[in-house]
Parts: structure tokens; sequence; C-alpha cells
């Protein structure tokens, strides 16, 4: 089976970027595997200033931790 | 007795993943000792938004944590 | 008189949880020191799943300074 | 193609906050594609002091990301 | 004059998570530097779980600078 | 034309707080460019308990930055 996640390094910063917001994500799926509530819930958050700027906090923390293991793809070219 | 948390080692990111889900939820749990009371309340949120971002952003935090203490599996096959 | 912090350095990763757990609750006691309202408080935000949430990123926070203290327990048995 | 984060590398600390402010705008971007709903949100958060407060803890944490990419800019003349 | 924060070293955790209360609670004087006024709302909120929550988390975040500050007191006696 | 942010680098602990506070409301003034709003949001948010400690929160992050981009003062005299 193929893992979500089989690594933290990405080749640029672009692609840390999507992947932290992949991880953000997940913690989601998790708790709500249900796709369609999901689906729900999106549309109604992404009208809602306050939940767009914590959902942005989470992906923040995500970032660091990409890049922190990327080494901040300091030697990209 | 067998700990909970043996360890932060995870053999793969994704594993890694899943113990910060399970750090997460600990805490919950060490406050709300009462399964059945636990099971409400994850019907309840799993429909809220704001609190599904606010747990994703515990499991970040948490993920932050074990992907250091693992090195972040730079040297994963 | 004996400290209640003589020190971040535990044996395992799970007492490592219980002193970030304790960490987290000394705070809410500095502010609070009547013991029966923070148990007031207690059996409320027990059953508010968005306290309790919150509750478990404190936890995070303190979980991740004291696992750094702890060279993340890599060299435990 | 550009990138729209070619590098976490700013040649300045100012430069480094603002690519901070960039990285949080962009979770917000991904989650609302929607210029319009974009600018329709911001007319209001812009009035809402907890809002500003919590946008500003996300460009803290992604200035911590960009802070440590660049070495804390210590070398800067 | 003497500085409030001559330096972040202090003998023991203790004092180091006595430290990170004392940040904590500089900032919020910075904002409201009426003590009548701090004093009212700290009445408010010390019967108020859920900002004592977020209170604790930002005494986590400060404790874990003063910790790293200390390199965690690990060669305390 | 002068940067507002020249560096992190501070004589003291104390400066390095000082900084930490002006990159906090750094945030707040590129999203609320108008002095007099925000100096409206000020008066209220100064007596609302929760945005203090929130804001209190932002300063922490960006302290923690701050500090390690001096090496926590260490070698302060």
């Amino acid at each position: 089976m193929t893992s979500w996640l089989p690594s933290l390094k990405t080749n640029t910063a672009e692609e840390g970027y999507e992947l932290a917001v992949k991880l953000s994500r997940m913690a989601v799926k998790l708790t709500q595997p249900d796709a369609e509530a999901r689906e729900r819930m999106r549309g109604q958050y992404a009208e809602d200033a306050d939940a767009l700027i914590v959902a942005s906090h989470v992906v923040a923390t995500n970032f660091a931790t990409v890049a922190a293991a990327n080494g901040y793809w300091r030697d990209a070219p």
C-alpha cells in the first residue's frame, strides 16, 4: 500500500508548502472521515475569515516542520 | 504494565503522524476520562469546522516534536 | 522546601508527557489559586470539546519543551 | 512557470517579514481562491481586533521559519 | 534604572517557569498599563476556564524560550 | 529609506522583548493601515482579557525568534 506521507523531503520550498497544507488537512480527515461532511464545512469556513486565519496558522506550524526537515532548501538551485 | 508511549521513535513519517494524533488525544483523555462523554463530544465537533481546525493545530504541534525526535526520517529508505 | 519542578529530566517519554500536563496546569493554578474554583471549572470544561482541544494544545507545547530537554529519550532502553 | 515561493532566502530581516506575510496569506488563498470573497472578508476583519491579533500570530509563526532559514540575518551588513 | 528583564538565565527550572509567567504578563501590561483595569479583568478571567487555558498556552510558549536559553537546566545540581 | 527592521540583534533581553512587541504590531499595521482605526480597536481590546491574552501569545512567539537570533543574550555583560 502506498503511504500518503512517504517522506518530509520535497524538492522545493513551494512543494514543501503544499505538503504542509496536506498535513494540515489530514488531521481533519482523521477526525471527520466523511468527505461530504468535510466538503459542506469547507463551503462554510471558506466564507469565515476567523476560520481561514486559524487554518493558515495550522499550515504555518506544519510548514515550520517541513522546512526544518529540508534544511530550509538552502542547497536548492 | 505496558506504556502507552514507550518511545517517540517511529519507522516512518506516516507512523510519526499517527503518534502525533495519539499524543493529541491523550491530553483530552486525561482531562475527560469518561469514554462515553468523549464519544459524545466527538460526534459534535466532527461537524464543527472551527474545532476540527484547532484539533489539526494540536496534531501539527505534536508532529513537530515527533518529527524532530526522529531526525525527520531523513535516513528512512 | 521542595520544588514542584526540580528538573525537566524524566526517565521515559510517558513521564515526560505527565510533566507536560503538570506544567500546563501550574499556569492555571498561579492565576486561580482557589482549588475549589478550579474544580468547578474543570467539571465544566470537561464537557466542552473546544476547551479540551485547546488544553491539549497547551500540553503539546509543553511536551515539545520537555522532549527537547530530554534529547527525545533517544538513549532510553 | 515561476514559483510563488522560489526560496526562503531574503536579503534582509524586513524582506523576511514580508515573506512571512506572504506565506500567511497563501494558505488563505488556497482555501478561498475567490479574490473578491477574500477582499470582502478583509474589509470585515480589518475592523476586528481579535482577527487582526490572530493574523499577527500566523505571521509570527511563519517569521520564525523564515528567520531560521536565513540564520537570523546575522551576517547582514 | 533597573531592567525588568536583565537576563533569561535562571538558577532552576522553577525560577525559569516564574520568568515565563512574568514575560507573559508583561505583554498585557504594555497594552493595558492601568493596573486597576488589569486587576478587574483578572478577577473575571480567573473564573473563565477558556481564558485560563489560553493564558497557560502563553506561559508554555515563553517557558520554551526560557528553557532553551538555560540549556534546559541540564547541568543543574 | 530607513528600514523598520534593520536587524534582529538587540543589546539586551529587554530590548529584544520590545522588538518582539514591535514585530507583533507590524502585522496588524499591514492589514489595517489606518492608524485611527487601530487606535479605536486598541481602546476596545485593552478592556478585553481574551484579546490581551492572545496578543501576549503573539509577543511570546516573536520573542522566541528574537531570543534565538540573539543567542539568548548569553554573552551579555
